[in-house]
């Protein structure tokens, strides 16, 4: 190969950007793959860019990588650690990371195209790679498919991705069937009345709202749902006040809440929104809170047939022990809005970036550890390799698979 | 007077500056100053103002209005309604109001001098005029005497001030001894383990911690106080985290502390360390919580044989029935400073602003109403007359109480 | 004197009963009354007795002690400590202790009545003494009163008693006006659904249910009164469940809340239900909380002028340094309704009841130290002398303040 | 046949005993087992009994019925509901009730015993009828254990066992492996300082400890375990005060926690541990809380080659449709003890119990309807029949597949 998936990495690692500001990033891909000779589409869904390579009839197949990266302060010390700050869609400068690892999807993808452009005489079809926007709000792939992506390209015959995860590098978690949660994202503004920091009776303390409604949520896991029931609930913020001597007039709440069902996901909303009220009017609110739901990512459905034959094809390729069924995972993914708008299956898989001395015990125990940082947090550093290789290895595999061989 | 103090109002209402920034209410005072007579010395204690009228010898009398405004977006709906935003000192945009009357103690101020210039065949001594920065952060009275105040001025033979207050406009409220509160300003930072918001068992979760913490904080004042103590805890501000799906490092919680003793003061920061810390432990958390205390208010404390002076003098300006005691008070001031600076004994009384109709059942049920917004309430808007008045001729009457009388 | 006060007040401490049970207790008051010549009235207000001794024409003054002990089981090591059990009033076996030393109370009325009328040639008057049951519940002045017990003795000109408390044993607290708080005692049920403990998701959790109301609670004093009101809300009974794998149908709660004034009180009686309601709800009960309200004690008021006398004469008979005025005290009593029913003067008063070596920081410092065991608590010892010399010398003196000289 | 099995039932749920207590119930089945020709044991681990068929050479089986009852107050209004009352293990009158079914459990092993009695002709071997005590306490089959059972009896081949369910009466849920969650039950007492209700200050009050550690325990299920883990964290019970003006000295928790793995069970318990701690000294509590813990319940595994047998009859029998894998359910046994002393396979398996009609939307949403009463619930009240039948040709089923063919 003559590109440097390594450096590759580390500068996309080093220049992380928000969602749909993708700019350099976008770039930088758009200029690999016209090098190696795809047709390149550019600002597809804002910041996407697609790339076709036509390599005579056969199957088409979709690969996908994602690009944003997160608000996240980057502590892991690397050498090659961000120090981007970017504005997010407030208009405020915040820190920038890739702390969900959109870098290591970006480099093997870029690494598969290489290596698929380079053995076109092994292979029939069309091959499409997809570098996708914003995908973590949720709006990315959504907003590529309305800025009209199948007039551009060809609709797939599937629809692969993969997504780097706390397993040791060089392993791969797949599945039939759910892979991955629905996750909606919901924000409440609660309503207090302001006043001075010294005289509570004239107020309704909306910090104190917020805070008891935080601590109550905790029982729609707790108590709500049966024990062989998974979901999560997550306040990822709360923000109130602007001066210590002030009791402020709002709080906010952010949540993100990750379902497997319909049924369990309509629950726990309603469990939301009747804690949230309630805890508004022990307070004496004057005002009903207020829920804005955010863009929701729906389930992640693999193809039954169609995973069958990746885990098939990653088991002779990798061998059979380093090939495992997470179960379905909590996470969630906008990857299906790409396979759903094309009709087509959908099949994405887990690719290891732990550095595998992490998991003596695992066989053991059958848990994994839970001191590796996960996704998203200040912390998160997958190992470099074998998670390049093995998830550059992992593309091409998956995508030769479906793609024709030459007459 | 020639000076439209309801002008003057208007216009300093219309543009609050936050504290340590108040230029243009620095040079509105100081012109004003200077036109009529004083000897000004301007950025004493970086945007103070101070004016000296030396009226022969005498007592020397120092007259005091604070300046600055706060962080809240004005919601009154008044035409004179505040629309600034400022940079508050993390750098951030915020809006700008006087939400808690310095307007009204400028603009009583400004009019006090100018009756006093203008009456001096009445009156010998000195007048000192204070426009002091920066009470709400608590620095600016003693940043003013660290910036040599006392060797620019003389030092008074009585410190006298005022604040408006939810009473009666045209009433006063004075006691002798303990006037207001102790205040201490405490932030806290809490640390959890950030991660993913769908995995939280990766995770310690930092806005449970701080939620959780805020709500054991209530059972300080409701359960470790006597009845008969006075105290407020007040968390002003919860932030954590910057997206729904990301669990956040840490959590920072704003605590505003009024206390009327020290054994009371120091039980309470006790009891919101041990909470604090506690609940810390009750999440795992990985780092021991940081405890920033900001600058601290002291007791307002008047004197007792000056504020019987200026009780008497009152009484007999404005009447016996205009004249409470309201008890202690929960806010607390940095006023005492210049007197405690000087070795000076110190008046300082509350000034009525709101329109009497509010108070019909005052008389009978012994309690102020509840719902007139209070100091640092978006909705605060003391009524302009006859507070603008009664203001001005409280200073005047209070200031001629200890002046010289011409031989 | 005759009556060996040491050993009557141990052994009433060690024989305890609860409210409306004080039968023995009676039978030996009653006995003393009887030796000492006083008519006797038995079985007033169901285990009530009062004493009458007409001393000639005069005024009638009645003095009072209350006689019922606690449920507490007594920790307090004494070698009269109590191994009392008695039946509570749902007929379950309870421990039960003098540990609000109405055994103090009695004692010293026992001895002031046998000092009066051993001096009955220095006074003229009718003296009547009250030996009270069931303070402690509420209800036994107004049962005393509902049973005619002004139909058995004359309408007193004035009221006098006095309760043990955390003083120097040897000191008396007296003020006039509000002396002790009004209470209020509220029993509250919660409606959860039962199932068992394995399957909350079937079942509506009472526990958390009450959990979070009494948590939820404190945010009343500590967020809705000013720093300048006095109350109290105390939880001083939370139970649910009967074992731990079933979740129960439903939780109680036992309140008592101490107010000074009618428009707190009813602010916090409303900001009680609202947030009990709130919680019912947040929780999604199927049915509304009961609210059951038991008999309330009334502020205790102490008439300005009669206090004014009393305060006089202990201030002559014990010494200026040894009187203090406690404030209100957010303790309750139900003594003023033997004076209200008689339209009579009330005085009531604190008996120093701690060795005075506790209070070597008092003077100093301004408060009383927080570790002397309270009344109610298990470990609750008054030091038997001075107090109860002082106990009845100040019976015999405020008695004789009112009662007439002979001719 | 010739006993009645409703009219057992009905018996035997208008009669139910405490854990230990079984003494009637223990009768009524000896009689039944002498009647049918069995060698009967009483008293075997306190109020156990087991009978003894011995029909020749082979396999030897056991089948097991538990037979305690609860402290639930019933509710459910059936003409043969419960209002029987019981000595709990504390010494109180306590409402008992069948709400956990083992009445149907009892009543199907009579009837299955007379079937197997009755065709004695048609199998071969040993049958062991168990009707055990406590299964509710957790100490019933070990006692049994303990007590000699293995001496009396031979050990069996299997070990044969039911329990009723929230299914459609008529239907069986059975699976290999993990049937059931290990429980553990705990005991937490926390330590506060008692006083008098209104003087907070001078005590820690217990009831606000207990209730702010109650929910924040809360937190491990929803925020320490990830989405895929399955567990239950129940505090079951709360107890804490003896009167409203009391502020007691301690409060009580009683915690049913259920967990399917070693690593989560001591994780879950760590952090309970870690909590309350936690929350005591939140609160400064004078003593460090106390951790009872009570017997624990293994988890209940079904042999996989036993329970496969099992399943197979069962389709055989019932028909495919009827026979359904609930998962691992977190309801807890203690049957396993009497097939691990035995070194013998067990399989368990739930019977349907109630209505079809609730189950309409069952197959469309995959959920069961979480309204129908859960065991333990007042209102628990399986229908009668097919229950009995059903409950009775299961055991039947499942003796005769692994009881030997007559020569």
């Amino acid at each position: 190969m003559t590109i440097d998936l390594e450096e590759l990495y580390k500068d996309l690692h080093s220049n992380p950007e928000l969602s749909f500001q993708e700019v350099r990033t976008a770039g930088i891909v758009a200029g690999h793959l016209e090098n190696l000779g795809f047709t390149v589409h550019r600002n597809v869904g804002k910041t996407g860019v697609v790339g076709v390579l036509d390599n005579g009839p056969g199957p088409v197949v979709m690969l996908r990588a994602d690009m944003d990266g997160l608000p996240v302060k980057e502590a892991t010390g690397l050498d090659y650690a961000s120090m981007a700050v970017g504005v997010d869609h407030e208009g405020k400068d915040v820190p920038v990371m890739h702390a969900c690892g959109h870098d290591v999807h970006v480099s093997c993808l870029v690494g598969a195209v290489e290596a698929l452009a380079g053995q076109k005489q092994d292979w029939q079809g069309t091959l499409i790679a997809v570098f996708q926007p914003a995908e973590e709000w949720g709006g990315g792939a959504q907003t590529m498919v309305a800025d009209g992506l199948y007039g551009l390209v060809p609709k797939p015959d599937v629809v692969l991705g993969q997504h780097v995860a706390p397993f040791p590098a060089g392993w791969f978690g797949i599945r039939p069937g759910v892979t991955m949660a629905s996750a909606d994202s919901l924000n409440v503004t609660l309503h207090g009345r302001g006043g001075h920091g010294s005289r509570p009776e004239t107020t309704i303390d909306p910090v104190l709202m917020a805070a008891s409604a935080t601590v109550r949520l905790q029982g729609i896991v707790s108590r709500e749902l049966a024990a062989s029931d998974s979901a999560v609930v997550t306040v990822g913020q709360i923000h109130s006040g602007s001066k210590n001597n002030i009791i402020p007039e709002t709080a906010t709440l952010g949540l993100s809440i990750r379902t497997f069902s319909d049924p369990i996901r309509e629950k726990i909303l309603g469990s939301i929104e009747r804690i949230v009220r309630s805890e508004s009017t022990a307070s004496g609110s004057p005002k009903e809170p207020e829920f804005d739901y955010e863009e929701r990512f729906p389930l992640t459905v693999n193809d039954e047939s169609a995973a069958g034959r990746v885990t098939a094809a990653f088991r002779a390729k990798f061998g059979d022990a380093k090939i495992i069924d997470p179960g379905p995972v909590s996470g969630s993914e906008d990857v299906g809005e790409l396979a759903t708008a094309a009709g087509a299956p959908l099949v994405f898989w887990f690719l290891g970036g732990v550095d595998a001395s992490y998991f003596k015990d695992w066989a053991e125990t059958g848990r994994l550890p839970e001191d590796i940082p996960s996704n998203h947090s200040p912390y998160f550093a997958p190992i470099i390799q074998p998670t390049l290789t093995a998830g550059t290895e992992a593309l091409v595999t998956a995508a030769r698979e479906f793609l024709g061989s030459p007459k």
